[in-house]
């Protein structure tokens, strides 16, 4: 059988000086939300599929990497037969090939988070303020700079309802953006709420329950501009002065907190009124703490695609990336599908390969923003006597003890071609040991 | 759809207090081999089936989760079509559900780094020594202290052929482990070579064809015994006389570095005395360079379990943990089943989830191996008016950014209860806001 040298489609090898970058970064941003009484949980990359396909994770759940039944379990799923213990109808859930998995790679860590709060519910604190960094997998169609495991940094409360916890998640996660140098892209947080939304489809006149729909479009805003969304609204058949009357809310808008209430004024109902106090609320004080530091504007276009935001929702912006560089909102619905019993919640994710993209593109311009310790390493001439050997590997060891990062290799044959790709590992400190040399 | 509260079968869900001393124990492996000049990468934690299934991965290939295909390619899989640009007999390496997938995940790191040094073999500098911490997956009948999903810390070093790279490897794990506070478990490292078991089980008088049989038994000895061991050979029809020669061998020899010379003296093989000279020689190096702090031990029944080995082989072991809390081992084949070239190769596994074992179980004694930070927490009673909330707030920004760890919560309605969880999650230093004091 054939060896494939390639990592596996939409996957990635990192090489060693973008990994000591990205474990630098993420360790900054680990310590930064500790300081914020943060802690860190670990929850499977494996995840139950009837958690994954609970219609919460909008388009991603199309992008679930299924894994196969093992043993009898599979034998009996290949027979089309129901699991023991189970009828058909019970089975029913799983049609044709998802009938031969029941576990799937996480696309999020928000679906495990609430499961696993959910879980462990009895030992832990209230409010719950929780830390995950770890990988998530789409079978995505993989294109420049998306892949299929990538990296995500979460931080979440559960159990705040109040305000107090979307303004500690902005501050954490600014500090820790701040913290990596990322100011320099002059980033900002666009924030809107899923209720003010809500209360603007009302207003318009459409009927509740397109709402799912009419987000899915006002989605894309950003992406196909005000005729592309016009269009598409027509396309899907909607009622051209409900469309004009949503559509033309956005035409005149202050990003300020004062903006948010005249514009949640204009739709005029006790919920938008309520949402539209608490973005400028937020707004105000995220302005306040930081001495201005934090630019954070509403939009009222942001929509963010996943099913499950019930509240606030916001997103980090720079003008160097076409794209939000991570996001989150309240989804204060989540943790009752798992326990019956609602649990206020809210979240913040940086899109930590976004983040990457843009330091690695740097680096290449020699002007980092996370530095790596510098390394040395020790060439040693291939026949170089047992007892010199041993001396020299001695002392790299005391060296090491003494808190350097000391590399020992053989001289290769090619030592110019041999330094360039240390050098191009990090490693710059060079010393060479001669065989002759030593021998005097 | 019902939403299941526990993980998936065999896997875990990390609470705070664990994950905390999870993340500094990977902390000190991670900074004590990038002080021996290795460099940390990642690969995917899928696999291409066909490298995974390359029978070099023993046991652990019965273990594979496989990971079902998508789209296109699983409907043909379905229909029982071979993929498309591929005749019936292309896929034929894919039986019954095979058929169904084309990735798995990793079982080990291994296998992952030959196909990463394979694929990058022209960036990477010779040797290359590469550090691996992360997830691998087997599908594992669960048992207490063995999960479906846990972490292996690897050091590696491709393309250096002598025993400096296996001195380099115990060198710097048993400094890992030292750093760890691992060093009052009375671990000690035991040694063998591949080459050495072959040459006894040709000294035997068995045909070498045979000899993958007899290692799988002889690996049991010391969980079976002698009898069970002389049991197995003789329920697999072994001719007795090769089989009590070859026991015979293990009734009398001496642990020490002389001990070893004794030992393949006895074989007396060219190959036996060369594997003999390397063992002893790896044992004197490192004893002689720790002044005897790294006990290492000869031992001829250590056999490892992973088919890919092809000379020096060793074990972490301590009284404290029946099995192994680690090990590795000199596989010079491997990177040529991707290349066509052979590499020398050697690497050394940390079994951190063992090692976590350990930890924790002390934990529960309060005398805790690797201690972590102690981190402040605020208690806000509930109705505090909104201008004295935002000064509690600052203050705690201003805490952090002097580098403490300050968690701000809601006081509950049962203080006594949330401050039991809180102190269990690790926060110490508690004091309390009451809107009344503030108003005052």
């Amino acid at each position: 059988m054939a060896f494939l040298k390639k990592p596996v489609t939409g996957m990635r090898d990192i090489l060693p000086e973008e990994k000591a970058i990205r474990e630098r970064v993420k360790n900054i941003i680990r310590e930064t939300y500790l300081s914020y009484g943060f802690s860190e949980i670990e929850t499977p990359i494996a995840e139950h599929l009837e958690n994954l396909s609970s219609s919460k994770g909008g388009e991603n759940e199309k992008l679930i990497f299924k894994i196969l039944k093992r043993g009898d379990k599979l034998k009996r799923a290949m027979e089309g037969l129901p699991q023991i213990g189970k009828t058909p109808e019970d089975d029913n859930d799983f049609k044709d090939a998802d009938f031969l998995c029941e576990e799937g790679l996480r696309y999020d860590l928000t679906v495990p988070l609430c499961r696993y709060y959910a879980a462990n519910y009895s030992v832990l604190p209230t409010p719950f303020k929780a830390i995950q960094i770890g990988p998530v997998f789409r079978a995505d169609r993989p294109q420049k700079g998306r892949f299929r495991q990538f990296t995500q940094c979460d931080i979440d409360i559960l159990g705040d309802e109040t305000t107090l916890a979307e303004k500690e998640l902005i501050l954490a996660t600014t500090d820790a953006l701040d913290k990596i140098g990322f100011s320099r892209y002059s980033f900002y947080i666009a924030i809107n709420d899923r209720r003010l939304l809500l209360e603007l489809i009302k207003y318009a006149g459409f009927k509740m329950e397109h709402s799912p729909e009419i987000l899915i479009i006002l989605d894309k805003l950003d992406k196909i501009g005000k005729d592309g969304v016009l269009a598409e609204f027509e396309k899907k058949g909607f009622y051209s002065e409900y469309v004009n009357r949503i559509v033309s809310l956005f035409d005149n808008y202050e990003k300020s907190p004062n903006g948010v209430r005249d514009f949640s004024a204009r739709i005029n109902t006790h919920e938008a009124i309520l949402a539209g106090e608490s973005i400028a609320e937020i707004m105000e004080f995220v302005s306040s703490i930081s001495k201005g530091n934090i630019h954070i504007e509403f939009d009222p276009t942001l929509v963010r695609g996943m099913g499950y935001y019930t509240g606030t929702i916001f997103e980090i912006k720079t003008d160097s990336f076409g794209s939000s560089v991570g996001g989150g909102g309240r989804y204060d619905k989540m943790v009752g599908g798992f326990t019956g019993k609602d649990v206020p919640a809210v979240g913040f994710s940086i899109g930590f390969e976004r983040i990457m993209d843009l330091i690695m593109q740097e680096e290449t311009h020699s002007e980092n923003i996370v530095t790596t310790k510098e390394k040395s390493v020790w060439l040693i001439e291939k026949d170089m006597p047992k007892d010199k050997l041993d001396r020299i590997v001695e002392d790299a060891w005391i060296e090491r003890a003494g808190g350097k990062e000391v590399l020992t290799v053989w001289m290769a044959k090619n030592k110019k071609f041999q330094m360039e790709k240390l050098k191009s590992n990090g490693f710059v400190d060079m010393q060479s040991f001669y065989t002759e040399e030593l021998k005097k």
